[in-house]
């Protein structure tokens, strides 16, 4: 085959890209965002980690996509104002959605506390492809949890707009899944993620 | 396990996410960005989606980033302006940086004209896990394939900044791999990457 403009090129190209049903196929899972919600310090990092890390173990595709991973980034450009942070978190919809076109089992774990951010993305998802999981657990328990220090700072006034302190934590009202870390055990988290997944027909 | 402040969640989570190496010795390839540049017409689409079948056929995991992809969606806000150009590579090279950390061949297929930004992206990914693919083909090639239309609007002025006839296109002074797209078959362009994969010991 050469690149003959008449033949081969002009129109639609014919070669078309791997699909998604292809890939779900072959990997036998369902494209899916599974989406953290919830206070610094209920538990995202830990049990978006150990999911990802259960699944992998079952030779899923699994990426989680954290603050680490798009702080310095994707969205280094972006600071903390309200339009700053509807922008990032728009960005790792966006990013999320791309990781599910391939196919991938992503884990999105980020504060994302404004309930119009996180429906703007699921809106713009297939309805069996979103699945949001309220990581749940009082402020009292996450200030005294201040996995990061960052209650001590924030209460000090020594960081502005803290999610809880300073600024509004937006619960989601129907999430796909609800977990309380201040009564559940990390496994009860991670069997409880792992079942719906299977449900819903997100992996075997 | 429970969620003990102090014992589990405190300081550096317990639960690591998984790393790299587990995913690239498990799937049994290298997390890299293959990066096409070229005009439009020059055959990066064609070439893009024969590659990423070929690979999927092979069982890797492959994804193919290109204007369709990310239009729509993540780049959404951008226009063409210099600085609009600028900030969309940024947030294609870190996409794809965040594939090749999934372990994923992520081939990138945009026209990038400018070489500054290109190499922007290069020099923030390890030395072997960017490979830049200069699909070389003469202008009046491309334009005379004019596989979308849009030279023939560009000539007539229905196009502004249109790469080649009303911007720059800056190639690239040593890309790993140089096509001729005018010369070369579809196949022995094909051919040619694949040996280079092999040989960087992207797939094995």
């Amino acid at each position: 085959m050469t690149f003959d403009p008449k033949k081969e090129i002009k129109g639609d190209p014919p070669i078309k890209s791997v699909t998604l049903p292809q890939r779900e196929s072959k990997l036998k899972q369902k494209g899916t965002i599974v989406w953290f919600t919830g206070l610094s310090g209920a538990g995202k990092s830990t049990l978006s980690n150990l999911l990802g890390k259960k699944l992998f173990d079952e030779d899923y595709q699994v990426y989680v996509l954290d603050g680490d991973r798009v702080r310095q980034g994707l969205c280094e450009d972006l600071g903390f104002s309200a339009e700053d942070r509807r922008e990032n978190i728009r960005r790792i919809g966006e990013v999320a959605k791309l990781f599910a076109d391939a196919a991938f089992l992503v884990i999105v774990a980020f504060i994302s506390p404004f309930r119009k951010d996180r429906d703007r993305v699921r809106q713009t998802v297939d309805k069996d492809r979103f699945i949001e999981v309220f990581i749940d657990c009082p402020l009292d328990v996450c200030a005294k949890r201040d996995t990061k220090g960052l209650y001590k700072k924030a209460m000090a006034h020594e960081i502005e707009d803290f999610t809880g302190i300073s600024s509004p934590y937006e619960p989601p009202l129907s999430p796909e899944i609800h977990l309380r870390t201040d009564a559940q055990s990390v496994d009860e988290c991670v069997a409880t993620m792992i079942d719906y997944l299977r449900c819903a027909q997100a992996v075997r």
